[in-house]
């Protein structure tokens, strides 16, 4: 205890978190020190007879910002200081202790848990009174964000996992956990993507793929897979159920980083494929502290858009009346500054709203059931003009 | 055409539908066989001018049973005739002929679709009108599910598939469209079961496995795989996120039967947990037409039990109250034909609403975050008695 005062007592003087953004170089301690660095900074406080402190950086709208040069959505250094002596923050104080000990005893012990398993392992009754750390997940889950933020630590780091979903086959060969796993040989099913992707779990091997092709929804994979596209075109096939969860984000922001390899995005034609793009692509406002390990700023939108019913020649069957809630989302999305201004997306979801209709990617099966493999996305493939950015 | 009225003619007397559950035996004609015969015979009818009709087993309660001989929900015999001739049931019977048509078409070309793609597939414009062969997707699902119970023929064997959920690691290997897949070097991420897994696609090969523990949730797996429980235990890890999807049901269903693997079930202690259990047990009222080839009536539920809370000494911290829908529905269960007269059962459920609490796999980690792994699994996989049938 005497070594930690010690080491503490230097930096009782600074705040407990470095600026939002420039914080951890690729250099920087590993995520159980900063965690220690945190409880020594407290005890060096209370050691002192100071009321103890924690700053956590502001996970609200009004802390985010769209960043024009990394091009994806950033936190702000706007921080909130919370205080042990104090009755409204006493409980969320002890709370961020509790659960960053219960991660580090987690990370010592080399396991990793659910968030549920963070709740459950850190409820429990405080001695002489009724009173429980927690009752709700509710009250766990941001805890747990303010620590991410704090530490500068992905989720991950903290050895904490999300539910997964989300599937990849292809032209990959990597190392999970000590399994060698040919991604070209995995059948009909494919190869699951956890929630925990990161280097210590997941190593990259021998890559043949040229690109990533990422779709929504799992039923549309399957024809890719059936398809054996992957094959054909040289890339690795991914999906997410929709909006993507942290695993296979964090997965696509890796391959394309570490292998070099483009990501282009096929969504369904409608504000929520929009969306889902601009997730994968910027990031989103509540996850906003994860954008620099997450988002991918050179994702490619290669359909479906709007102009694609003219462009080949689709029927009316594959058209969806857009409701009052598609174009009231529409208007939103143009109004994010990612979108903003950017003429080409202007151009696409004025289209929509004029065409006064959505479509689906599986629409296209109305042409024919593979025209979606062996036309439309090998020709929006090469057409580069078509892509929206 | 001649050849096809002929054949047709001898059977149009006949209905074109076999009692249910008594319908196609193991050397039954394939599914494209079966779609032949039912065009042929429509087209027999007409050929004599008499009105074409299907009859198609009624898809409802009224026509549901408990058998408590095969131990699953069965569908009854009675039908319902369906006319051309009649202004009430022309369209659906359009609609029957269509989804059969494209299902063969697809079948030929040994491709498989999503609902949605056959939706796609089948809806079009009626020549010289304004109307369309199908406005819904809502209108296009029941007509496959009247296909699978007139054809007998299981929804994949229509080369239709459903979304996909769930995964599997473990003792087994297998081939999945000709690659050979060992389910003990899949890394942390595993096999993503894929929604069609008949022997047409899956073949098992080596199975070391000495029984398949099918837990709730994708968290709870997970904490199951990182503790290598499927090595320690010589068995196979599934997962269905939740009420599992049909593809796992069927995997189950087929591990159990050719593998001859007990099937064992770790749910939460919850009237949902209950439920997903019976469906895994004995299916479902809505899909009790797949009963024969989707339910694991041998499969026993070992946990989470309303008497484990004393039996292992757990906190009050697992604790989460019950609420007044968990009790109607606990009752709503007690009266399922399947349940009731159970006396262990019984038993079960009237503890927990005395309990007063519900209580999740995950709590568990109160004790420590691999009690569920590392004592309390192996203690109830040993003590039998524990079981619930």
């Amino acid at each position: 205890m005497a070594k930690a005062k010690k080491t503490a007592a230097k930096k009782s003087s600074k705040s407990t978190k470095a600026p939002a953004g420039k914080r951890r170089g690729k250099g920087g301690p590993a995520t159980t020190d900063r965690i220690t660095d945190l409880a020594q900074t407290v005890v060096a406080q209370a050691g002192k007879g100071t009321d103890p402190f924690v700053d956590i950086p502001i996970r609200a709208l009004s802390n985010v910002d769209f960043n024009r040069k990394t091009r994806y959505i950033e936190m702000g250094d706007k921080s909130q200081r919370r205080n042990f002596f104090n009755f409204g923050q006493a409980k969320r104080f002890m709370q961020t202790m509790l659960v960053a000990s219960k991660c580090k005893d987690n990370i010592e012990r080399n396991k990793t848990s659910s968030i549920r398993g963070i709740f459950y392992q850190a409820k429990h009754s405080i001695k002489g009174t009724k009173e429980k750390t927690f009752d709700t997940q509710e009250e766990c889950d941001p805890v747990l964000e303010d620590l991410e933020v704090a530490l500068d630590s992905l989720r991950e780091e903290l050895h904490v996992y999300a539910s997964s979903r989300g599937a990849m086959i292809g032209e990959l060969t990597f190392v999970d956990s000590g399994d060698t796993i040919d991604a070209t040989r995995l059948g009909s099913g494919g190869y699951a993507i956890p929630s925990i992707v990161e280097p210590s779990v997941i190593q990259f091997k021998k890559c043949n793929a040229k690109f990533v092709l990422h779709v929504e929804k799992d039923t549309v994979w399957r024809r890719f897979v059936e398809d054996r596209f992957w094959e054909k075109h040289k890339c690795i096939l991914t999906h997410g159920n929709g909006q993507p969860p942290r695993g296979v984000r964090r997965l696509l922001h890796r391959m394309h980083n570490e292998l070099k390899l483009p990501v282009m995005v096929l969504m369904d034609n409608d504000p929520w494929g929009y969306y889902i793009y601009s997730v994968i692509k910027q990031g989103s406002i509540n996850l906003a502290f994860e954008s620099g390990r997450m988002a991918v700023p050179d994702a490619k939108f290669i359909g479906v858009s709007s102009f694609d019913y003219e462009r080949f020649g689709l029927s009316d069957d594959v058209k969806i009346d857009l409701d009052s809630n598609d174009i009231k989302r529409a208007k939103q999305i143009m109004e994010y500054p990612w979108f903003a201004g950017k003429k080409e997306w202007e151009k696409e979801i004025r289209k929509m709203a004029k065409n006064g209709f959505k479509m689906e990617v599986e629409a296209m099966a109305s042409k024919h059931l593979s025209f979606v493999t062996e036309e439309y996305t090998p020709a929006k493939l090469k057409d580069k003009k078509s892509w929206l950015d």
